[in-house]
């Protein structure tokens, strides 16, 4: 028996009316929702219950749960600046699970295969669902209906718009930190595990409840520059490792060398180069993508070659957005997560190397970000459909196996690009209708294949504006057809039920769609 | 007729139950209020109501202040980063004033003599009542019983924390920066105004309904470093110049020359010497005045000698700490306020110069706060009592002329030293009861006068420390009857009204006493 009824939202996607028992708004339209309401606070606190000295470290991580009040029915968030790398997750919730703690809500900024263990704690009833984008096991988990509660994904944006608004309370916090200081000061860019920087967990260190900040290295006091101020923080805990900072270089964030993705990361650059947005004090941001990560390299050289600088760059940082902010082709990277050591190198040694967070970059409900005034950005997506709607997170299957990242917050640039191949394993990527409706169609400008480059057209000036390029510019539908005839045909319609097992948020905290169980 | 009953709280002072009209709770003791509710949250706003290319300047500061909804009994707030040279605050309430808008509610970080054009706002009705520190003109006005409300007076860390708690809800801060771009990301710390920080404006800029970004001097996104976050901002505008920045160096931040006062400084630092404070790893505070600086150089010259170095030095900075920094005596200063050209230089230039706010440094409703880690801190008192409370904002003849800056909140501090002259103008500073309460005695540890030096009966630590130094330590009783010798005799009571004109807040937001009009 399910608990929710489904509705039809505004871009025609029926989806649940409650998630997990409580009200959800169905997606309105983009910019249409008009949040109400003050934004969540927390109980205020005082300094007579913390010590004069500034020392809040306690014994163990298990101590520090029991102190900020561990029970049944918790949400307790995690942070995935580690990527596959975290080493403290998986201990809150054996730590949990052995002291017989049920139903918790997981509530992590992004979970990793290195996550796997967590499916123990599902099963054992531990964890009731996550809340937070889940890379492979744990989203199969999810789609094999075997999660008790529905899982609810979120950008990183919309991550913080939730625990600013209110919508998800976070009862503690739990921060791992490659450098701390015992009043919990902390940072990610320096120390053995320094992963760069931590600012998918501003949000809950301002909201939480209880944060506790667990640490490999504790260093006196100031730990400055830090990145998570002490005053928000309850607990401090060393421990012998946080993360493993070597796989914060992991799956997504690896340079391509398929010859078809160099081809359409070329083709990528020569279509903004064409559109004459390459120009001096422009912006752009690439995601992790392999085909991202080419573009940028291209750009580069057109950059160099044409002795253009750009304004700043957004991170995801990598060692080529370093080399281009070292060799003065960039005023600044403007940075939201390291994507190799190199990043973290940089963020901790040039001031120009901007540590920002979901805050500055990606949150919708705030007096702007940073996200609406970057000039192009390139994305990735599993599906597009003739809609130029977006699909990041099923496969055409229907598994749940990828999470939304930024990839939503970053739709508001002026110029969205998704550079794709045309067909994966002999799957068409350009589809009728995406599995699963993740970005509006609106918002998406620019497709490119290896095939050719399909403009919204909504997109008149882009039209105009490259209608003298050499590029083959083709429409959607002619994309479509050529994938299809390679293909033989339509990709295979996933074998879903009916039970949904995920809710896909939009930046307003409006549902966008949802993800059905596979059969 | 007065809307207030007059009770007694826990230091046997009478203190108005309400304020303005709303309930207040007077002083319970150190440590004794516990905070109940949430702290104040403003209304969820939306991207949507907000430039996609970030670009919120509009034409000037009136057309801002419509925007931002100007009408009769408003709260406005506005800084003191540039002391006495501030160019903004009249500004405002001229153009409330041609507006006919009535009965504002005035709420500076602190107001300084270049303010004496608000006396015409105040008569003409325009301004109801000031909350926030007054030095001089002002403060002489309201103790004359003029001002139509009762003034409030909170230290640093009571203004964040009077706005965090919702108790002083601001309907919009205008904040003069000295560096800014269209988005609202400003700072203090470069541009021809520079003036250092902007730290006070912080809680305006979180709590606020509107923010306004007062510049004149436009850069392009992104304004980096930025101590202001855009994020928070509604509105930008560019003016011709925002301050004075060489009025920073202002009354109480010039180095004393008075032969007693350097006697005062040096006794003081030989005290910390002889108690064993001074040590590697320590850290310190000195206040503005020209004793406490004359103090810091004193006690650099011994820690040169004896190869000492800080951990970290507390600000209002000024050319003295910076040579501590450079001349690696001082890991960090944490900086709170400059109060000179060579801070703001310092703070520009180099990483270890901190720049705090009243939240890291000063909240008493917080998880802690750097306040209570400091080793030691020098400061100074108009008058203190035979039980060690100390006055910093009357005169004895009961005057209201200065203001509390950070002074309550450094009380907190392993170890509270005022070095004070025996008397002033002949008057004693020693008496029997302090005019107004501004800090309770168990906080004050230690009072230095050129002849002699009273420890605190409660600080036995102290006082067997000290047991075998060389300097002349007295009891206060002592102290006093030394400077009534010389003086001949106590001070006159001051003539004062039954009128309270001015609450003075505790950290905690509750009152710990209150001002009468002066006769």
């Amino acid at each position: 028996m399910s608990n929710y009824k489904l509705v039809k939202n505004a871009v025609g996607r029926l989806v649940p009316d409650s998630i997990n028992g409580e009200k959800a708004t169905p997606f309105m339209g983009v910019g249409k929702f008009q949040p109400k309401g003050k934004k969540y606070s927390r109980q205020i606190s005082t300094n007579a219950d913390f010590p004069d000295d500034g020392n809040k470290q306690v014994e163990d991580l298990k101590t520090a749960l029991l102190k900020a009040g561990l029970k049944d029915g918790m949400t307790i968030s995690t942070h995935h600046h580690f990527r596959n790398g975290d080493l403290v997750a998986n201990q809150i919730f054996k730590i949990a699970s052995e002291l017989g703690i049920k139903n918790l809500r997981w509530f992590p900024s992004a979970s990793f295969p290195c996550h796997s263990p967590i499916l123990e704690y599902l099963e054992d009833g531990t964890i009731h669902h996550i809340e937070g984008s889940m890379n492979g096991p744990l989203g199969d988990y999810a789609s094999k209906g075997k999660m008790k509660g529905m899982a609810v994904l979120r950008s990183h944006g919309g991550r913080y718009q939730a625990v600013q608004d209110g919508e998800v309370h976070i009862d503690i916090a739990v921060i791992a930190a490659p450098t701390a200081d015992s009043f919990g000061n902390c940072t990610g860019d320096r120390g053995e595990s320094a992963c760069g920087l931590l600012g998918f967990a501003l949000a809950d260190s301002e909201f939480a409840d209880k944060v506790i900040v667990v640490t490999d290295n504790l260093v006196p006091f100031p730990c400055y520059p830090w990145q998570i101020q002490g005053q928000n923080v309850d607990f401090v805990v060393k421990v012998d490792q946080v993360g493993d900072p070597s796989k914060i270089v992991s799956g997504t964030t690896q340079i391509t060398k398929s010859p078809d993705r160099l081809l359409i990361a070329e083709m990528t650059t020569q279509f903004v180069v064409d559109a004459g947005l390459v120009k001096d004090g422009f912006s752009f941001q690439a995601g992790a993508g392999g085909t991202a990560l080419s573009f940028g390299i291209y750009l580069k050289d057109y950059m160099v070659e044409n002795q253009i600088k750009a304004s700043f760059v957004r991170g995801g940082s990598n060692k080529y957005l370093v080399e281009m902010l070292e060799e003065g082709l960039t005023n600044y990277i403007l940075d939201g997560q390291t994507f190799d050591l190199e990043g973290v190198r940089s963020m901790r040694e040039n001031p120009n190397h901007i540590n920002t967070n979901p805050f500055v970059s990606y949150n919708y409900h705030s007096k702007g970000n940073v996200a609406s005034m970057v000039d192009m950005v390139i994305l990735g997506a599993t599906e597009v459909d003739l809609n130029f709607n977006g699909n990041v997170v099923t496969h055409s299957d229907g598994r749940l196996l990828h999470g939304i990242g930024g990839w939503q917050n970053c739709l508001f640039s002026k110029c969205t690009i998704l550079p794709i191949p045309l067909f994966r394993n002999r799957i068409p990527v350009i589809v009728d209708e995406v599995t699963t409706l993740c970005g509006p169609g609106e918002l998406i400008d620019v497709i490119v294949t290896e095939r050719g480059i399909a403009i919204n057209p909504l997109r008149k000036d882009l039209i105009e504006a490259t209608k003298d390029s050499k590029l083959p510019i083709k429409t959607i539908q002619e994309l479509q057809a050529e994938a299809e005839e390679i293909c033989g045909g339509k990709p295979a319609k996933p074998k879903l039920g009916e039970k949904v097992i995920a809710a896909i948020k939009w930046v307003d905290g409006t549902v966008i769609d949802c993800v059905r169980e596979v059969l």
